[in-house]
């Protein structure tokens, strides 16, 4: 042993020379190396755990550790101590050392998620957890209760500066006068003190919102750790002032502040989906410190109580382009006092937060390959581009892609059918329906039918339909439908063409209105498409990601066939999962994301379909079936096609056995 | 005529060339000239208004400014156009110049007061209104309404990295989408947009609270003038809930949750004066910018919502020792909805922020004389110092010097003796009431005191009463009360000795007993002051400032007679009027003492007597009379006294007979 130790950690590789006895934590610090901390080096909250390591040119030497402490024989805290581990504050440097800080150990550390659709994320928490023990207060000097706690702050975290806003000076100084001098403080941003606990306290959770114009979910998660610890969803109660979002912009021009009412409605779903949150994950509701949410720009303005009728009209302006922070409570939604929320920034104003949220999780920017992200609802909001360029527009598809202007279209919901083969020579159909595992030719499909019905078709079933009639010549490439084979399926129904999917009392028929219906919003997308395209000069993109519930569960195939996406390679086109809340996840858990996103959201180059003429041009060039039939010659002979993407059908298998509303709904 | 002209501003003195043509405004503000204006150089606020001046080496030459404008004379704003005065925005140099900016065009001008308690100040506002036309929103580019508003006041103003808070979004985006594009935007401290009004507007308003345990008083300013529009006040509706602060205190401990109705009284007291303001102004709510409130830390902390207490027992600690700042609407009053607030910093949990407002408006921090700042109610706060060091302490007077505790005692409302003067042979008093201009032994006293009736003593009546009684010998060094002269006014009065002051039904008596109450509340307050004076190591103070309606109305020669104050140069003795109101307007109106008071008040050496072994020694010391009846030596041999203080007298005259409520209430 000599006066000073050589000490490497790893995996950071940073390394120097210390004093014999000095904590592995202080060590740590002064290097700079990332071990997490609640309670500032005092051995109560087990997060500085670190363990011996060794390098070729240090061998692993628990021996140069001081010995195991009464403070660590006698840890009881939430994170017991693992195998072979020691509290860094407490061991100290006796001999040269390779210390290991393993990621539970580190502030910034990575998670890894189990779901596919959730990315990696490196955990920044915005608001973090300082325990500090107060100078008891005397009649001598400053020793309000205000400066006790930012002395603390200063000698005991070297976090400077912290302000606190006037509203949470009661509750700070009730918990300081009923704390034997020790609290723990939550700083947001590491500079306001938003909430100040009694004694140690270890609990810090946020909740991201992905506020939809049908649904509304919600995801709670632990600051520190990052894990998602439970999900809820439900309606949007705003669906009773109108079932799209142009209704409810309606709504509040013709009755003028009845954006009130929407906001109202929308907060309080939020502020119940935060109860059944924690009511699920056993946690309380003053731990609540954070709360993110997405949406598009109507959702957005309302959440925040913000009039959306300019975004009903050109110019369709947005009230702001920025990132919004305010306080929880002035969202009526209940958390702890001091909690905070923040909005990702909206683009332009029919690009929102859901879209930002969605290139936060995508990341087109970080990327050399030209991406194409595509999230389909009644909008379907577009971006393209890659690390050197990024453009974003919506385009009015329509809600035909949600079953709604199709005679026999429904939202996706037990008895719907959601995929359909046609026999290319008799054009008889089978088909399967949400919430009965068999085809309709197979075995057990008749008595599993029976308990939901055959209701309707929805989203991903209309497009298979009409990929397949279209395949099978019944639809030529004007969309009009044919009888090619003289078949009993194609029949005349009121007065024009239509085909006969399924019998029975009431029968699913597919009418030449239906194809016309998707004509239009697929020539919308594919027209939205191609303008940015254009404006990118590309003709080719790299990767299509399709998100939402929509993107999620429609085949890829089937989509390039009717042309609603572009030519790209199959293996490059996937569903992107509900990105938007995925988006909303990592903004929640990362001050880096945050930052990124905005930054991002500053440089995108928004294109106005609306009034682009070239718009118009393509919208009509994009009515036609199929601008897109080279990519899938084989298809016209095939009889049956592959299984779709196996990820997007487990999830809507489980989805649908569990009959729980979540961010992975289908269309 | 050359290509560049010399020109000269005064009263600063800058002087620059610039090229022929260029508008005097922009001269000014190349220079750093403090020009104000509103509308930008539009022609629309008349703010910036100049004259042609001359100097030595430069003639008065109106000539070498260009000519009129049609602007100039179609203008028919609020501020018209003084005769010789041009706009200094549309007015162009043509010719070497001297422009004189008056006082009324400079932003940060000197206000002088007619009132002589209220202190000159330079107005350096908070709140400043930036008039702005914004670009069109268009579908391109980053045009939301709140891009468009920072993205004219960086071009505009040169303001940049403006913030607006969440709540203010929704606001903001309606006066925006009504607007025609032309705003006037309230920005706070350089950096936060707190209110958008459409078009020009040219009215900022706040209002100064001095929040009182009796009574509250505010004060309605203009914030770019520094006018004081209104006054108006009302007793403290907390009075339902215990007369003194402690009593309100103990309510709260004895209810626990109680502050939260204290709190909701005090309010809506605040809330009221704000209505009772504007209505007597004639202005509207909405132009209400800014608050500032000063207060005893009790009221202080009551007004915030937080619990007072802790500040009811050792170690009276303060929630926090700096000022506190948020929105208007926190508070429950109603005005601006961007509105915010400011409360003075407290200093200890017996020296709130009605001391540093007093200390402020007083500004012994900034001379070379030592100051004694004194504030006497129900407990006195003392400030003893220079600009070198100030102290400050709390003495637990007691209520006896606002009648309370007096046998015979009340507040200073009208039919309560104010003045006594008593024959030093014949021990026959002569006093005077409030509402009658008579003395007792004068003509038409009987006649006007009908209407009032002689109802009691009020604290000034207390003070002079003792005095004389001491100067004739019927009150001895211990405060014994005797009867040198076998008179018959000294009587035996329930066991003790008293003094006959009024004879009649409702006999007013000054009994023993209301000897002892006097010596132990002017022992404390004079404790206090040798404790300080002690403390900063001097045995005489320069100059006494009696701050507050009691030291507005007792009479300071009686008040040394009796061993109140400590001996000073009677001329440099005087009544300081409302100091704590005044320090409110103050930071009212001046960014710059907000800073100065908030510097001030973390350097105040704060000292508790309630733990000076030393406080309690000179307590004792000083229940005697006269300690200092050297001052005044020939007292004793005087039969009548000069009229008191001229100001405090006319002010006390004043206010009985307009019978209002005001900062300026007797004790």
């Amino acid at each position: 042993m000599t006066d000073t130790v050589k000490t490497i950690f790893t995996p950071s590789g940073r390394r120097g020379e210390f004093p014999v006895g000095t904590a592995v934590l202080d060590a740590a610090r002064s290097l700079g190396v990332d071990i997490d901390s609640v309670c500032g080096g005092r051995g109560i909250c087990g997060r500085c755990q670190i363990s011996v390591g060794s390098s070729p040119a240090v061998p692993e030497a628990p021996e140069h550790l001081s010995g195991w402490t009464d403070t660590e024989a006698g840890y009881r805290g939430r994170r017991s101590i693992v195998a072979g581990g020691r509290l860094s504050c407490m061991a100290e440097l006796v001999g040269d050392i390779v210390i290991d800080v393993p990621p539970e150990s580190q502030v910034h550390r990575q998670v890894v998620r189990k779901r596919a659709e959730v990315v990696d994320i490196a955990v920044d928490p915005v608001v973090r957890l300082h325990y500090v023990e107060l100078t008891p207060a005397t009649m001598e000097g400053r020793s309000s209760d205000l400066h006790r706690i930012l002395d603390a702050l200063e000698q005991q975290w070297e976090l400077r500066n912290v302000s606190v806003s006037a509203a949470r000076l009661g509750p700070m100084q009730a918990v300081v006068q009923s704390s034997d001098d020790a609290v723990t403080v939550a700083v947001r941003n590491g500079f306001e003190m938003i909430a100040v606990f009694a004694g140690f306290h270890d609990a810090a959770l946020g909740v991201a919102f992905d506020v939809g114009s049908t649904t509304i979910a919600g995801h709670l998660c632990d600051l520190s750790t990052g894990a998602v610890l439970a999900s809820a969803g439900r309606m949007n109660p705003q669906i009773r002032f109108g079932e799209d979002l142009m209704s409810r912009v309606s709504y509040v021009m013709m009755n003028p502040g009845g954006e009130v009412e929407l906001t109202a409605a929308v907060r309080a779903a939020m502020d119940e989906i935060v109860g059944e949150l924690i009511d699920s994950a056993g946690v309380a509701r003053n731990d609540v410190l954070e709360v993110v949410f997405v949406g598009n720009p109507i959702m957005h303005h309302l959440v925040l109580g913000i009039d959306p009728t300019p975004l009903g009209t050109a110019p369709f302006a947005l009230a702001t382009d920025e990132s919004v922070s305010g306080e929880v409570g002035e969202l009526g939604i209940q958390a702890n006092s001091g909690a905070h929320f923040y909005a990702l920034p909206c683009v332009a104003g029919h690009v929102g937060a859901d879209t930002t949220g969605a290139i936060l999780s995508e990341s087109p920017h970080t990327k050399d390959p030209v991406q194409l992200l595509v999230d389909v609802g009644t909008n379907a909001e577009i971006v393209l581009g890659n690390k050197d360029r990024l453009l974003a527009a919506s385009s009015p598809t329509g809600p035909a892609f949600e079953g709604a202007q199709i005679s026999s279209g429904q939202r996706a919901a037990p008895g719907a059918i959601e995929r359909v083969r046609i026999d290319r020579e008799t054009l008889t159909p089978r088909y399967r329906i949400i919430g009965v595992e068999h085809w309709s030719d197979e075995d057990g499909f008749a008595e599993a039918a029976e308990k939901t019905g055959i209701t309707g078709i929805c989203g991903s079933g209309i497009i298979e339909v009409i990929g397949e009639l279209f395949l099978c010549g019944v639809i030529d490439s004007n969309g009009v439908i044919r009888d090619p084979t003289n078949s009993d399926r194609v029949v005349v129904d009121e007065r024009t063409m239509a085909y006969r999917l399924v019998d029975g009392d009431s029968p699913i028929m597919i009418t030449q209105n239906d194809v016309r219906a998707i004509q239009l919003a697929k020539a919308a997308l594919y027209a939205g498409v191609r303008l940015l395209m254009d404006r990118l000069g590309v003709v080719r993109v790299d990767e299509i990601r399709l998100a939402g519930a929509f993107g999620s569960h429609i085949d890829t195939v089937y989509a390039t066939v009717i042309g609603l996406i572009p030519d790209c390679d199959q293996a490059r086109v996937s569903a992107a999962g509900n990105a938007a809340g995925t988006g909303a996840i990592m903004a929640l858990l990362s001050a880096e994301a945050r930052q990124e996103i905005e930054d991002v959201a500053r440089r995108i180059e928004k294109i106005e379909t609306a009034v682009e003429p070239a718009f118009q041009e393509l919208f009509v060039g994009a009515m036609a079936f199929p601008h897109a039939s080279d990519a899938f010659p084989e298809l016209a002979k095939v009889v049956d096609l592959p299984e779709p993407t196996p990820a997007g059908e487990r999830r809507g298998r489980r989805r649908r056995r569990n009959q729980r509303v979540t961010t992975e709904g289908t269309p």
